[in-house]
């Protein structure tokens, strides 16, 4: 049997999802902190819902075939899509609806550029208010979630639509001005006069552009948000993000120790769920990043006490007689709350027992052996340090609960 | 657009997340608490991989299909297979390796029979080692996990292949006894004679099953597990499973009240990872019935606390002068870690934000009007009862916190 993955697919081994599942559980309370909850939709979708929503670039990216039915059917592409049609299969939902999706979405994309084709996605979104509020809310979580994550580094650029529109109605144009933070102003300059816009308009484009500032409505969003608690905003007039959907503020976030990069992106979008086929909502959100919020913290070694596992302790086990004094350690060590793995095979002795605690990166381990179990304590060693201590029970217990 | 999803493909709403976003959270802490360590594996594997394991009529239920690279792939039918990938792929994790995972798979079944096509799979399983140990590890799990979701009214019952080998080496005849707890001594008799079965054989058969009891090994693992504090085992010679590929012990647990029936499947399987192109290695393990638990404890309403999204209190916005203040309250009360959900829209009467919460199933309403910002208190609405008080922020956060 060939045993690999699919280019592009990834398994995440225990020590990968540690840090992503810890990931995953902070986010989720921040967003269940303002009243944001779960949604999950199938992996699999009709083909129709599917086509014709991102053009045809998009479209060679999915994955779609035919079902046993013969149906036509495709590997979820995004969470937006899914969330237009739920909105319009439900018309009852309680609106604002205020959901948050964590799911893997597909596409088939060059992985030779280092791209992923099943990529978990994490969206926030708040359907069907047009109010400034609902901006500043997605603001605040940004920031909340980026402290709760222990990164704190970050800023959270703002622009709106309205704001680029005192200089150009044209997507192209905002194209060019959105590769300003890669490219140098010479290279967006060409690109500009290549896509047929006179010298002088450049200029005058190029020159406003960094003389704009928030109008009241993004003022108005700034401003709730810090009230809420937001950090680190600030007004980014060459912030324009390439999507043509966005109808109103648009944000990004930057992390810059660690060096991340953007983690997130969004905005407002009032026009795109009836576009995509579902009913007239408007419509503000953001996405995070997963793959790259875990794989940095994990490269930057962020969390240093997560160990492969979450287990505080190793209890062995001496000999066969002795085996149920083990069990019976493990057991109170699990009643007072401490996650302890007990070693299964009696027949290995101690040595094998604390290098398997070792390569597993357990910070404990606990030895129950004949004079142990004569004078009623127990033998704690610390992986780390290899410092050994006698303990009773209670002493046992407080100690691996610090 | 079709807004719809395709047949056994499920939309999980916010309603239903809630309750099992709780299942798996209770599940994986019990989980972890044992030493047990997550894996995820990708939703599409090579077709090579997951044909020829499981026979013909398994595979007539795969979905498998041509990607764009024209690579035969198909989407993950269980998570057995994958585990055995693994295995193969990383010979160098740690064994005893304790995995849990909890994900979808695919199968096209016959949905008339209520069955679904993308079913969330939740298996635990220790590879390498066939220590009684491990299984009775296995046993004490199930018991905590079904205790800590309150499924207090479970049997686990246990038998094992050595023991039912006593009666019969047949597979056919074994299968046909597995059905015992569903249909008569009658119909098995029947069915065992159809298979060729002499009926003073089946008399003897029958004779003996019901004298059969535990030989040194099971009993060892029971008592084990009972040590580890698994509660409500019993030994059934009438259990069998189905499967073939296990080779040692095996146990089934069925919840008696919420009528839930079976919601766990497992045994000892030493053979089946190298059978299935994974390296040599004993495992034993379980999986649970995640969608039947999931339904159960919703319908039943096993946990009446759970609102719709976990959010304990709704803060309403009077009108657009008093927004601040709301956003105000709304951080104070997050940062005393209660769930507080912002009203967005101000323009919005207060009839509409009380119907918001009621239908959202939100417990509580905070009310800031001219009156409350003016005297410096907060009108909570307690929307089960009714009840009206006013508090000052300390009594609010204290009253909420209870």
């Amino acid at each position: 049997m060939i045993s690999q993955t699919l280019k592009g697919f990834r398994d995440f081994l225990p020590e990968t999802m540690t840090v992503r599942g810890r990931v995953i559980n902070t986010l989720k309370s921040v967003f269940e902190s303002y009243g944001f909850s779960e949604l999950q939709t199938p992996t699999l979708e009709y083909a129709e819902i599917l086509k014709g929503k991102y053009g045809e670039e998009a479209e060679k990216l999915m994955y779609l075939f035919r079902d046993r039915g013969d149906r036509e059917v495709g590997l979820k592409y995004d969470l937006t899509v899914p969330l237009a049609r739920v909105m319009a299969q439900y018309p009852n939902l309680p609106k604002p609806f205020k959901r948050y999706q964590i799911q893997p979405v597909f596409r088939a994309e060059n992985t030779q550029k280092g791209r992923y084709r099943e990529i978990y996605q994490c969206d926030i979104d708040t359907v069907g208010t047009a109010s400034p509020i609902a901006d500043a809310e997605i603001l605040a979580i940004i920031s909340d979630s980026l402290t709760s994550l222990k990164l704190n580094n970050f800023m959270i650029k703002v622009n709106s639509r309205e704001v680029l529109r005192q200089i150009t109605d044209s997507p192209s144009i905002l194209q060019s001005i959105d590769k300003l933070d890669k490219k140098s102003v010479e290279e967006i300059i060409e690109e500009l006069k290549t896509k047929g816009v006179e010298t002088s308009v450049i200029q005058d484009i190029l020159t406003r552009l960094d003389t704009l500032k928030p109008d009241g409505h993004l003022n108005s969003i700034i401003d709730q948000a810090q009230k809420l608690g937001a950090q680190n905003i600030i007004f980014d007039p060459r912030l324009v993000r390439g999507l043509d959907y966005y109808t109103g503020s648009i944000f990004e976030t930057v992390v810059t120790e660690p060096k991340i990069g953007s983690i997130t992106g969004g905005g407002r979008y009032d026009n795109l769920i009836q576009s995509l086929g579902g009913p007239n909502l408007e419509a503000v959100g953001t996405s995070f990043g997963l793959d790259r919020i875990c794989d940095s913290i994990e490269e930057a070694g962020l969390w240093p006490d997560l160990t492969f596992n979450r287990v505080k302790v190793l209890v062995t086990v001496f000999n066969t007689d002795l085996t149920d004094k083990s069990l019976e350690l493990s057991v109170k060590l699990r009643q007072a709350k401490i996650n302890t793995e007990l070693y299964p095979e009696s027949k290995d002795g101690i040595d094998r027992q604390l290098k398997y605690a070792s390569k597993k990166g357990i910070p404990f381990v606990a030895i129950l052996g004949p004079e142990e179990t004569e004078k009623n304590f127990v033998t704690l060693k610390n992986m780390l340090t290899g410092e050994q201590k006698r303990l009773d029970l209670e002493n046992l217990i407080s100690d691996l609960k610090n």
